[in-house]
């Protein structure tokens, strides 16, 4: 049977799913909520129960995602934390699988940090959710390096930021090209080069 | 006197200026034809005498930053042709500066490419004019390389799409955050490093 908290956590799932289809249609501004709850089967009721407003639901959006991810790169740390290289290769793997469909997010992603741009409050809301998952990759970089013996001759956080960049700008250049750029290949064949150039033995 | 060509030279600069503005204040698809007129003091006739499309306007923004652009990067030529890394570092000082306002070049860059790849015939447009500048980056590449006596490990290509990647990608990031992460730093600090990785004498 279908607890009340079960039923909850479904509508929330299929409002969430629904508004990255329509988003990907018509646009974060051009999508409205009744877009959204048409595609989804629900009233403007169950989705105001469930998010204050279209900014909100972005922003569970991105959390749910980046939640999984972190997820998904904790699992591979027991086998894999003394391999900083074969590690960030395998991470590398898991940004460009995070979400099903990575021209869907990428307009989504993308489109809502214009409106940050434009829009101190969701600027806010934005980079606080951006730094959370940056510092959970940057204690992350910092126990591997430690584990493995190594100190890096750069600031973790700043080599984060790198693989963020990478990831983000080579995304819009495969999307653009898909035949010319394959998804991953700039992350691939640099990132793994530029760890190397700034990890030292720490002793 | 102000000649014909010249006075329908500066309607499209002033049109141009006018549209870079509209644009990042109400973005690219809320920003009309007549809200471009109105703000650069022309009627739609001046307009569609010099532009089809919002598109082509765009797409002659972007061709005109490429274009001076490039001959900057030509004037750097005759004294650092030999000396890679600190053209590098020139070239990569030339990015951050090629628009006179990073945050509305990236507003409406952004945009644009949101915008292509929901419209195969501005995907089309934009991806031919991107491939221009960027054989245009990768033949200096090559150029330069040989000149100092250097192959590179990676196609020229590949590395100039890698720079093109981490200014895009790192420019939303310092936008958000301008305290946080200083325009140019991830570039400067890690461009160099990989054109270093990648370089091997020739002979």
């Amino acid at each position: 049977m279908e607890t009340p908290k079960r039923r909850r956590s479904n509508t929330r799932a299929r409002l969430l799913e629904g508004a990255l289809e329509v988003f990907a249609e018509r646009g974060f501004h051009g999508a409205s909520v009744e877009d959204i709850c048409e595609r989804a089967g629900f009233t403007r009721g169950a989705f105001y129960s469930n998010f204050a407003s279209k900014d909100e639901l972005v922003l569970a959006l991105f959390q749910a995602t980046t939640d999984r991810l972190l997820e998904q790169i904790e699992a591979l740390l027991p086998e894999l934390a003394n391999q900083p290289g074969t590690l960030l290769d395998a991470v590398l793997g898991l940004l460009d699988e995070a979400a099903p469909d990575q021209r869907q997010w990428h307009l989504i992603s993308t489109e809502f940090t214009l409106h940050a741009l434009r829009d101190p409050e969701a600027a806010q809301a934005l980079n606080t959710q951006r730094a959370m998952f940056r510092d959970s990759l940057t204690k992350l970089v910092e126990q591997i390096t430690e584990t493995s013996g190594l100190t890096l001759s750069v600031p973790a956080e700043q080599f984060v930021r790198l693989v963020i960049a990478v990831h983000e700008g080579a995304r819009s250049q495969s999307l653009l090209e898909p035949r010319k750029l394959p998804p991953g290949e700039l992350e691939h064949t640099f990132l793994p080069m530029v760890l190397e150039a700034v990890s030292r033995p720490s002793r």
